[in-house]
């Protein structure tokens, strides 16, 4: 720290470096953007001139400065894994978009360094930020419904990624709803016994690559909890993220941002605003919040327990175990995902990591 | 009484007639139709073949019945003075849809008569019987807003009204206001010192009776209380009916009725479903609870004492002065209402009370 | 039919007939009613002097009067299919509440009897009356949001039944959700071909019946539709009936009735009104509606073809398939029912169809 | 402007000041804080290191730099005339916190002034960048109610200001009903032509200053338009900014925000957040847009026309209007204003304008 400023270095400007930029300059009497990473000299040195910082193809450069206290990770998914490695045994605090990686023995080993290093580690469940969502924690634990019975997530997105995306997303169960899971264990702390998915594919071309867009999940723990996340890659009607929880003494939801207040009454009906047209809209807030405090831990020097424990390796089992229930029609218990895994073909990224690849997220 | 049912005549079998009759029809395990009189011989011998009960074109007919118990008057507006004061004249007990007179002297006249003859009298203000006011102001009663200090009041009819109707209407402050004027006395149990009305008119045929078809009236009282109406001859988006109350401690709103409870999200927004339509798709279980609880009061004999108070006199005035503030464009103290009324021009229905003249309201 | 007025029998005199009773009272002007039958003579006898009509204990006096057009059986579940098939082969039309049968065999035989006798045969799924179901349904079949990709029925009771009741219900599966699955197939038509059920048992009493109360079935359509109903035995915040659907082009909802408009905002909040209590609150205009449509129907001498097709048959195997993954904890098809049937216990009624037992549903 | 980025003076450090330095930071892409200035020497200094850049107590010190653009007023309400003229005779662009001056005069010389010089002239009434009336206007501007017959705006405070605060805030109409009069403005183009204004007050201390907590004004319109504003100075349930138009084809409402989408039901109803606790949290958004919106407008040295228009003129005499008519109790026409103003005492921020005092608003 300099000044008493956080001094911070963003890898990957891509569309989601774009937006930890953002929140760094709103946070700039706190944090200084010291260093941009990106493996195109060009965008790097262009960027770093808006921000008056320095640029660098290679985060190496950047992790050499005894300055630095942190990286933010938002190069392409399958450098996640390498980077925050690298970054964590040069002793800098991480905040890394999901996922940290596919591969169960990469997150074992990640989360191992990260416990040991004692640094302030954070990951990209940005969800967890939003104000709809922490208000609706905040009902639950307060006791206002009881005991939580039933969970039902929506997580609907729109409008449809383009292919090209979708071919390197690792998959609706990866990419989507990692996110629900993530989200039901943020509100109850628990995690699933089973799982089981069904699943259909109105678009050719996804269906073409193997994966669909349309899914149901069910959930069951331990505790009678049950659970269900519906999912589309499309609700041409807006973004939408709905969470409704039956309690023994109630029911809590948390229902959608629409884009005004505005309402309009005609001879056809009372028609409403759409609701935030996509996650940008929804979210932007959260991803100021999570990079906030993220600079608040470090400043603090107060790694998140919550964020370092292995939440993250079993989450990754449940949204494995999802995706083998739709491809195996049948109901997939959380114990039997490893020894499944090596059976079933499961969705990847396909290919190596590999550092100085493009970096944009 | 016979067998324990109650024995009513119903006096005019217009669209009114027509609403108590059925709902007459619903409560017959407790009342029984014994009379239907109309002016129009057919019309009754008609109506009586369908509920089996006795017709005649003269009202006097009726309460020569020793067995009738009470009387329905929905006859013509200006009827309904002369069939009030006959029915409590045979001690009958007597429910008369409003206004029972425009003239002050014959209010206090009926009200005097009802209150000394110990019958059941009531009037049709029935909004008194919407389920949504009373919860209001159930909510009101037990504090759950403290003292009230503003009450706005939305009462905009749909569709426009016919202009044979209007025309014989008493204009929009006899016509309409009257009940928004009753629904804040209803609420609060106090009654206005002064009042301010602004109107224009959108629809040149009403403009050319001398009546308006939009208003607002603002209303002072001496507790400090304000309130507002708003009115409008048409609401093209459906029947709209709304009173929000501003209290020490809260707000309390009654809104609207919908015709369902669907909603539809597309790309063009969140569509609910058109409020009711029209004052009887909103109001008709006020219809029903209005009979019932005539029926009630008159088998347990216990006069309402609310019912034959002198507000209906007081309200008179109010009216009267919102009309006067409108033409005189100026504050009007409730005060001094009687010695204006000799001097300006108000709205009257015009024309004489006849016995024997069509019944049809 | 005397004097254009329908001749109605109402068979078994519990809160299910004192209701159709009520709707039979509205409808005085089309239908009259002639008979009441139960096996208390006392209730039979008190009831027909309320209504004006004739009494008896056995159905069969009622069914041998030749003026007789209609029969409505509400008497006790078990007595439902000997005492349709009376009345059918009495040349009598039929309206019985649910269930028929628990027994394929007798399904297929009154649903062969009634189609052959063209006779006006109706159940009692009065969900399919429901203004706001028939509503949302009227958005799907305009199109307004497209073809039909995923929907959601939530379907919570409230208060929790009498322990006594639920003994004889036939369990969560027969008793409730077997109304879930008319809705989907009302809305689409379809029936599915697959179903997979979770559930949790939070009363230990229903427990000890070997019964659930809390339970989450998902169903798998040819089409690719996808379903899911969440369903439990108590909702403490109110009965809760609501159905989502999202489509193509958008999303439809039908949500909750209110025991009014009226909202209070404090400090606290802002609160709304409770759903509707329970059942009758939230569908009593159902039961109105549907002998209303019975009496037309019957008048008109026009089955419903709807009314009379073999779905009743295809959904008891639906909701036999529901309790059968959740006992067996896997994905169940529809096509292997029968042969399961024969293997795994479920829920029945325990009892013989005896006549002249109990008639009070 | 200096590498393309503003370079602005924020003039008086209070909290208005310090919600812009946070605008100013946001923007720091475009625009650069270069001077601070505070009469509070000590204060000036302190803000001054934080943000890097200039501090001084006089206001001509920031005004003598040849490389400054823009200035924006945020001190106490009676230095604006004096300090926005200054400003602009140094030819810098100008944002100026409301009110620029009480007096006609002094505003009719700022408004010649500014729209001589050609420079960028704004004014902060902030409810004109609000998401929602601005979603609203925009309803209206598309016709989707026809053209507008009646407006009714909700505009109640909370919490109640600290009295310290309504010693110098110039009374309940200058304070908070020019927002609503300009608000009319924005939504219609149009001007009142008479104004008829009750209120009450129910705080004591508020009572003694010759002021009130609660109002309702009506305004008509030479178009026929109707318009009414209820403002109380504590709304205990949260902030509460509602507008709703009737049009000739429709309703349009602008609600409230909520502090976040979540309902909770249980055995007492449902239960939604509370309305935004006060104007900070509903209108932070439109404070940034204010000053993003001032900063484009300089940057491409375009003033907006409708800024410098004789409109705050006229909305100080309906300002004032609205005053005299509750201090006489009747209706007042604007054209009346002028002269009235010389015969009735009205509400004033007592206090010449001097240069170097208190500069915190």
């Amino acid at each position: 720290m300099v000044d008493g400023k956080l001094s911070v270095a963003v890898v990957g400007l891509g569309r989601a470096g774009h937006v930890h930029l953002r929140s760094l300059v709103s946070l700039s009497t706190k944090a200084r953007i010291a260093w941009v990473v990106d493996l195109n000299a060009e965008t790097a040195a262009r960027v770093a001139a808006v921000h008056e910082c320095k640029a660098t193809t290679d985060i190496d450069d950047a992790l050499a400065d005894a300055d630095l206290d942190a990286v933010i990770i938002c190069s392409a998914t399958y450098t996640h894994f390498d980077f925050t490695m690298r970054a964590l045994n040069a002793r800098k605090a991480v905040f890394t978009e999901k996922p940290i990686s596919h591969d169960p023995a990469e997150l074992e080993e990640v989360l191992d360094v990260a416990m040991r290093s004692n640094l302030v580690f954070c990951t990209g469940y940005q969800r967890r930020c939003d104000k709809n969502f922490r208000a609706l924690k905040q009902q639950l634990d307060s006791g206002a419904i009881g005991s939580v019975r039933l969970i039902k997530c929506t997580s609907r997105d729109n409008p449809e990624p383009p292919i090209e995306y979708l071919k390197v997303s690792g998959g609706i169960f990866h990419d989507m709803l990692c996110h629900d899971f993530d989200m039901l264990h943020f509100l109850t702390g628990e995690f699933p016994e089973t799982v089981y998915s069904v699943g259909h594919c109105y678009n050719p071309q996804i269906e073409a690559m193997g994966d669909c867009d349309t899914v149901v999940v069910t959930l069951k723990y331990a505790s009678g909890l049950l659970a269900t996340v519906d999912t589309s890659r499309v609700a041409c009607y807006g973004y939408d993220q709905r969470i409704e929880v039956l309690g023994e003494l109630g029911m809590a939801q948390a229902n959608n941002e629409h884009e005004s207040t505005v309402t309009v009454a005609t001879a056809r009906g009372y028609v409403g605003a759409k609701s935030a047209f996509s996650f940008p809209e929804r979210y932007m807030h959260t991803y100021l919040t999570e990079i906030a405090e993220f600079v608040e831990q470090v400043k603090a020097r107060r790694p998140d327990p919550e964020a370092v424990t292995r939440r993250h390796v079993i989450l990754e089992k449940v949204t494995t175990a999802a995706e083998l229930s739709w491809r195996l029609k049948r109901e997939v218990r959380i114990a039997d995902v490893d020894e499944l895994r090596d059976k079933v073909p499961v969705s990847t990224l396909h290919g190596p990591v590999k550092t100085k690849v493009p970096l944009a997220a």
